[in-house]
């Protein structure tokens, strides 16, 4: 039961960074393509939005991790 | 029982801050590029929206751990 | 089956909540870049909104850990 | 099977309530953007759609606290 | 078994108030906003609506509470 | 098994209710903002409507009632 | 187990009714403040279609109370 | 169990009998107000559209009193 | 078990045939409005695509009372 | 369990016949009140699609008879 | 348990031919609607596309007959 | 259990087949349609896209038989 | 258990790639069929997600015959 | 139950990528065939999300990999 509970926590949270994340990504890139001297600032607030939605996925990473090595 | 309930735990909290900060974080780069000069705006409006979706999906994340380390 | 029903609500808390306020906070954005004069009132209602989505999370949030460490 | 049913009912309140007041409030922010004049008008009536919409999520959040100490 | 049954009798109720209301309500906003001298007949239209609307999740959550007392 | 049962009858009516109720309404609402002269007739499809869609989830309370007094 | 099959259609059977006389009456409000003149026969047209809809979960209700007092 | 299979066989008959008819009538009464002179024929075809569609539910209602009345 | 085999049968046969029948009649009808004196062709088509579409919930029809009739 | 099989296996295939010949009839009536001169080509490439999206299904009722009357 | 696996291969590979075919046939009609005197080469991708699609589902209905006839 | 399991692998990589050869036939059926001096180009793509596609749906047909074959 | 683990990860992997490469492949052909000159460019950005996109279901595919072989 | 964990691990972790890189790459293109003078900056944008989505997927094939050899 531990590995399943490994298994789910890991791949739930990539089913949510990937939804998430490619929001994020995909209408950035549409942005630069339509205002492309406005770049540093896209990317910046990419960057922050890509860092806040990976939190609970890593943390999720982490948990599956711990569950696999303390099991 | 107890991994699992962790794992159920952070990956739907990893689901639901995905799906939240995605919509926030992607249509505040979209109105960014939309007009540059609110920049400042945005991203305090957006800071506030992704503190407030990450506030249940940390306590997730709080609650996983809690169960790990205090079963 | 009482580390269950924490991550259970918890876990569908942040659901909501990622939902919920993930609409309000990206149409707040999206307006403010239209009418960046209008902020305070904008912000303002965005507040009301978020505040009342959030109850019920927070109530969830609770009773998790009311199930936590009063089991 | 209590703590089961109480993480059910508040957490099916949570998604119900999130929805609801998400697709009032943020309509509501977008209409004040378009017309602020009429803010009164418009939050007048967004403050008696979310207490219509938060009444069956507080009584289910009701409901799980009493099977939470009543059981 | 009957705690489960009031929890869901609820939160299906909440899940069935917020969908029908939030249709309804932000509807009327958007009405509103649109023709603010039409205020009086929305609202009327309105609170006809919202009060059909929620006639089966109050009766939902009656049965809710009568499960939980009467059991 | 019977509280069950008389949970799952008022909650699907109360989610069919929710879903064709906020439908029409919603509509009707927009459609006297468009055209406020019409309101006579307009109201009068929308209560035929609503009465109509009433019919089955009243049936099903009335059941779920059935269920639960005569259990 | 009877009274979980009564429930099941009669709750399937609201399901069904809104969905389809959701589409119909909505649809037919919004025609009418289209073309006000064409009122009788648009309302014709959804009697006609109001009743076929209606057929199947009525059957669906007289089975669930057949199956309530027969059982 | 036959009784949960006659509930079953009409509760998806009036759900497939709901969105067939629903999409049909709508359509219809939609293209009543756009044309009012070719009232005749969309009503003819109409009914043909509405008599396919019911065949199947209607057999699925026949079972379902085959079974009650046969168990 | 016959019974709910057969229940099932028939049932996804109505959800399919709702779907296939409701898509093609409610097209025709909407081309008919749009081209009247090309109803012969149209309704033509139409016949050909619904007598194909409801190949095979009438096989599922006729399996069901097979079923009914066999066990 | 033969029973359960053969019904799963026409019903899946009533499900995908009236999904996929639902989309190429529909259009292609469609297409013919576009261009009423075009009708022969559009329907020889109809009739291809419906002849090679019926296999399967086809194939799927075939296998059903043949549990239901080798089984 | 091997009819019931028949069917499932049979009926997941009915459900996936007639989305994948429904989509390139119907496309294709509308293409030639457009443009008839480019059907020749609208027709030979068609017969490409379909030859593709179906290659899995003539596989699933190979394995499900071999279960069939070997189990 | 083996059956189930190479019944399993075959209809997933149908369905999967299905949407991913749909979308990428059905678009360039399209825009040959637009641009058919493209069509070289356009097929190429198309064949290189459809191998890609093809690549594990192939391969869980592999595993299908040699599971049928193997057990 | 063994095979079915196999059948899963292969047709949740085929799942996978279906959709990934479906949407870029086809947004590429589309894209092609718009700027035929920039036909380099656009299968050099193709062919990077396709191999980005292929990885973890080629992965999927190896575990699956790593299960059924070394099972 | 450890082949049937490390199937979902690397399944969903499979789902998520597809998803997130289709939805990245295939706006790419697209962005890339509007203004080809972009490419760089675009591609850099593109190698970046690509790079974060991929993050937990290949965490949950890597866990999925120690499942399977270290079980």
């Amino acid at each position: 039961m531990e590995f399943l509970a490994a298994a789910l926590a890991v791949g739930l949270g990539a089913l949510g960074a990937g939804i998430g994340n490619g929001m994020i990504v995909s209408r950035t890139v549409e942005s630069i393509a339509r205002q492309p001297e406005a770049r540093g600032q896209l990317q910046t607030t990419m960057f922050i939005g890509v860092g806040v939605v990976e939190v609970i996925p890593l943390a999720a990473t982490l948990i599956a991790f711990l569950i696999f090595f303390g099991a």
